[in-house]
């Protein structure tokens, strides 16, 4: 069913600057005529929100590893459904603040040895990979100060501390080697210019 | 882990009788002294019960059959953990209205194609069968007139017609023939006495 957008996801560690990245980078590309859906997860679609309000408010311990895990998978499949699929189907190009990496990474790496149980959820029930996904890879101690500095509630998954972040970083640049056509790898520790200008090009390179 | 209690669990076409009989077994049991835990899904755990609302309230079309089938696994999963296995670690009778078999029926069969994603989530995530299963069966057109005496705005689920109930009675069947060990199939189309007297026979049975 042409046509067919383009799916670019950003993925990275607490305070990388991913969501400022994707408001430059869609912000430039509509500049350039094209039309853009700036999404994030978890959320973005209306039921998905409503799940992630669901996992993130209350008690910290009221779910555990697998039915949040089971949760996020639901939210993520409204999201494809309501959100994402469509657009791309209208030729848009999608912009996503975090997607499955963050799943393989916040769920298969940190709360029990659950990476095996977040592919198979992932092949039986989502399927969809990104066209392209921008890593940007910094030393987590950077990110964290970043990160600390705008912290809010409901942000609890973004404050694991610095040895999990050391660990997530390590697990992000494995998973670039293992997803090695669709990854590509920003570095994130120079000026937010230099960085939005890198990005750019590198999306653009795809596109064209 | 043992103490290792029995996990019975009650499956049927809509108005074949499951709430009553789950209610009269329960207290039959508890007169002979044992401690038993009377449970129900969707549902049956704080979160899960969350979940239910979710799932059950609003536009019946605003989430999609693989998203529906994601948070009734979800809140499975919390019903495990947080009733059923606590119960029967600690040697008491779990007596459910409703368990995996119904989410094999009622989106296995009824929306779309989903038989083998519902048998692989379950074994993904879930894993765990009950020791036995009362199977209630009955021709669908008595179990139709007794659920459209008490239908609330919430049974959607049960509100799919003789049709589908014609074919959820022949699935439910095969699931006891698939499941041989653990089904026991009772006639409910008796007056409700004589089919509480079979399912106490047949439960007492097993439980010695």
């Amino acid at each position: 069913m042409p046509p067919k957008g383009t799916f670019i996801t950003f993925e990275g560690i607490d305070g990388s600057g991913k969501s400022t990245q994707t408001k430059r980078l869609a912000k430039h590309l509509e500049g350039l005529g094209h039309t853009v859906v700036l999404t994030r997860e978890p959320g973005g679609s209306v039921g998905a929100e409503e799940i992630r309000r669901l996992v993130l408010e209350g008690d910290p311990d009221r779910w555990s590893a697998e039915t949040e895990l089971l949760l996020f998978t639901a939210a993520r499949r409204d999201h494809l459904e309501r959100t994402i699929n469509p657009a791309l189907a209208a030729g848009h190009i999608v912009i996503c603040d975090r997607f499955a990496d963050s799943t393989r990474m916040y769920q298969g790496l940190s709360r029990g040895d659950l990476r095996h149980k977040v592919d198979a959820l992932h092949d039986l029930m989502i399927g969809t990979e990104p066209d392209l996904t921008i890593l940007i890879d910094m030393d987590p101690s950077v990110g964290l100060a970043r990160a600390k500095g705008r912290q809010t509630a409901e942000e609890r998954f973004e404050d694991f501390g610095q040895d999990l972040q050391v660990k997530m970083r390590a697990g992000f640049l494995d998973l670039a080697k293992q997803y090695r056509d669709r990854f590509r790898l920003i570095d994130g520790s120079r000026d937010m210019d230099a960085v939005a200008a890198e990005i750019r090009k590198v999306v653009l390179d795809y596109l064209t």
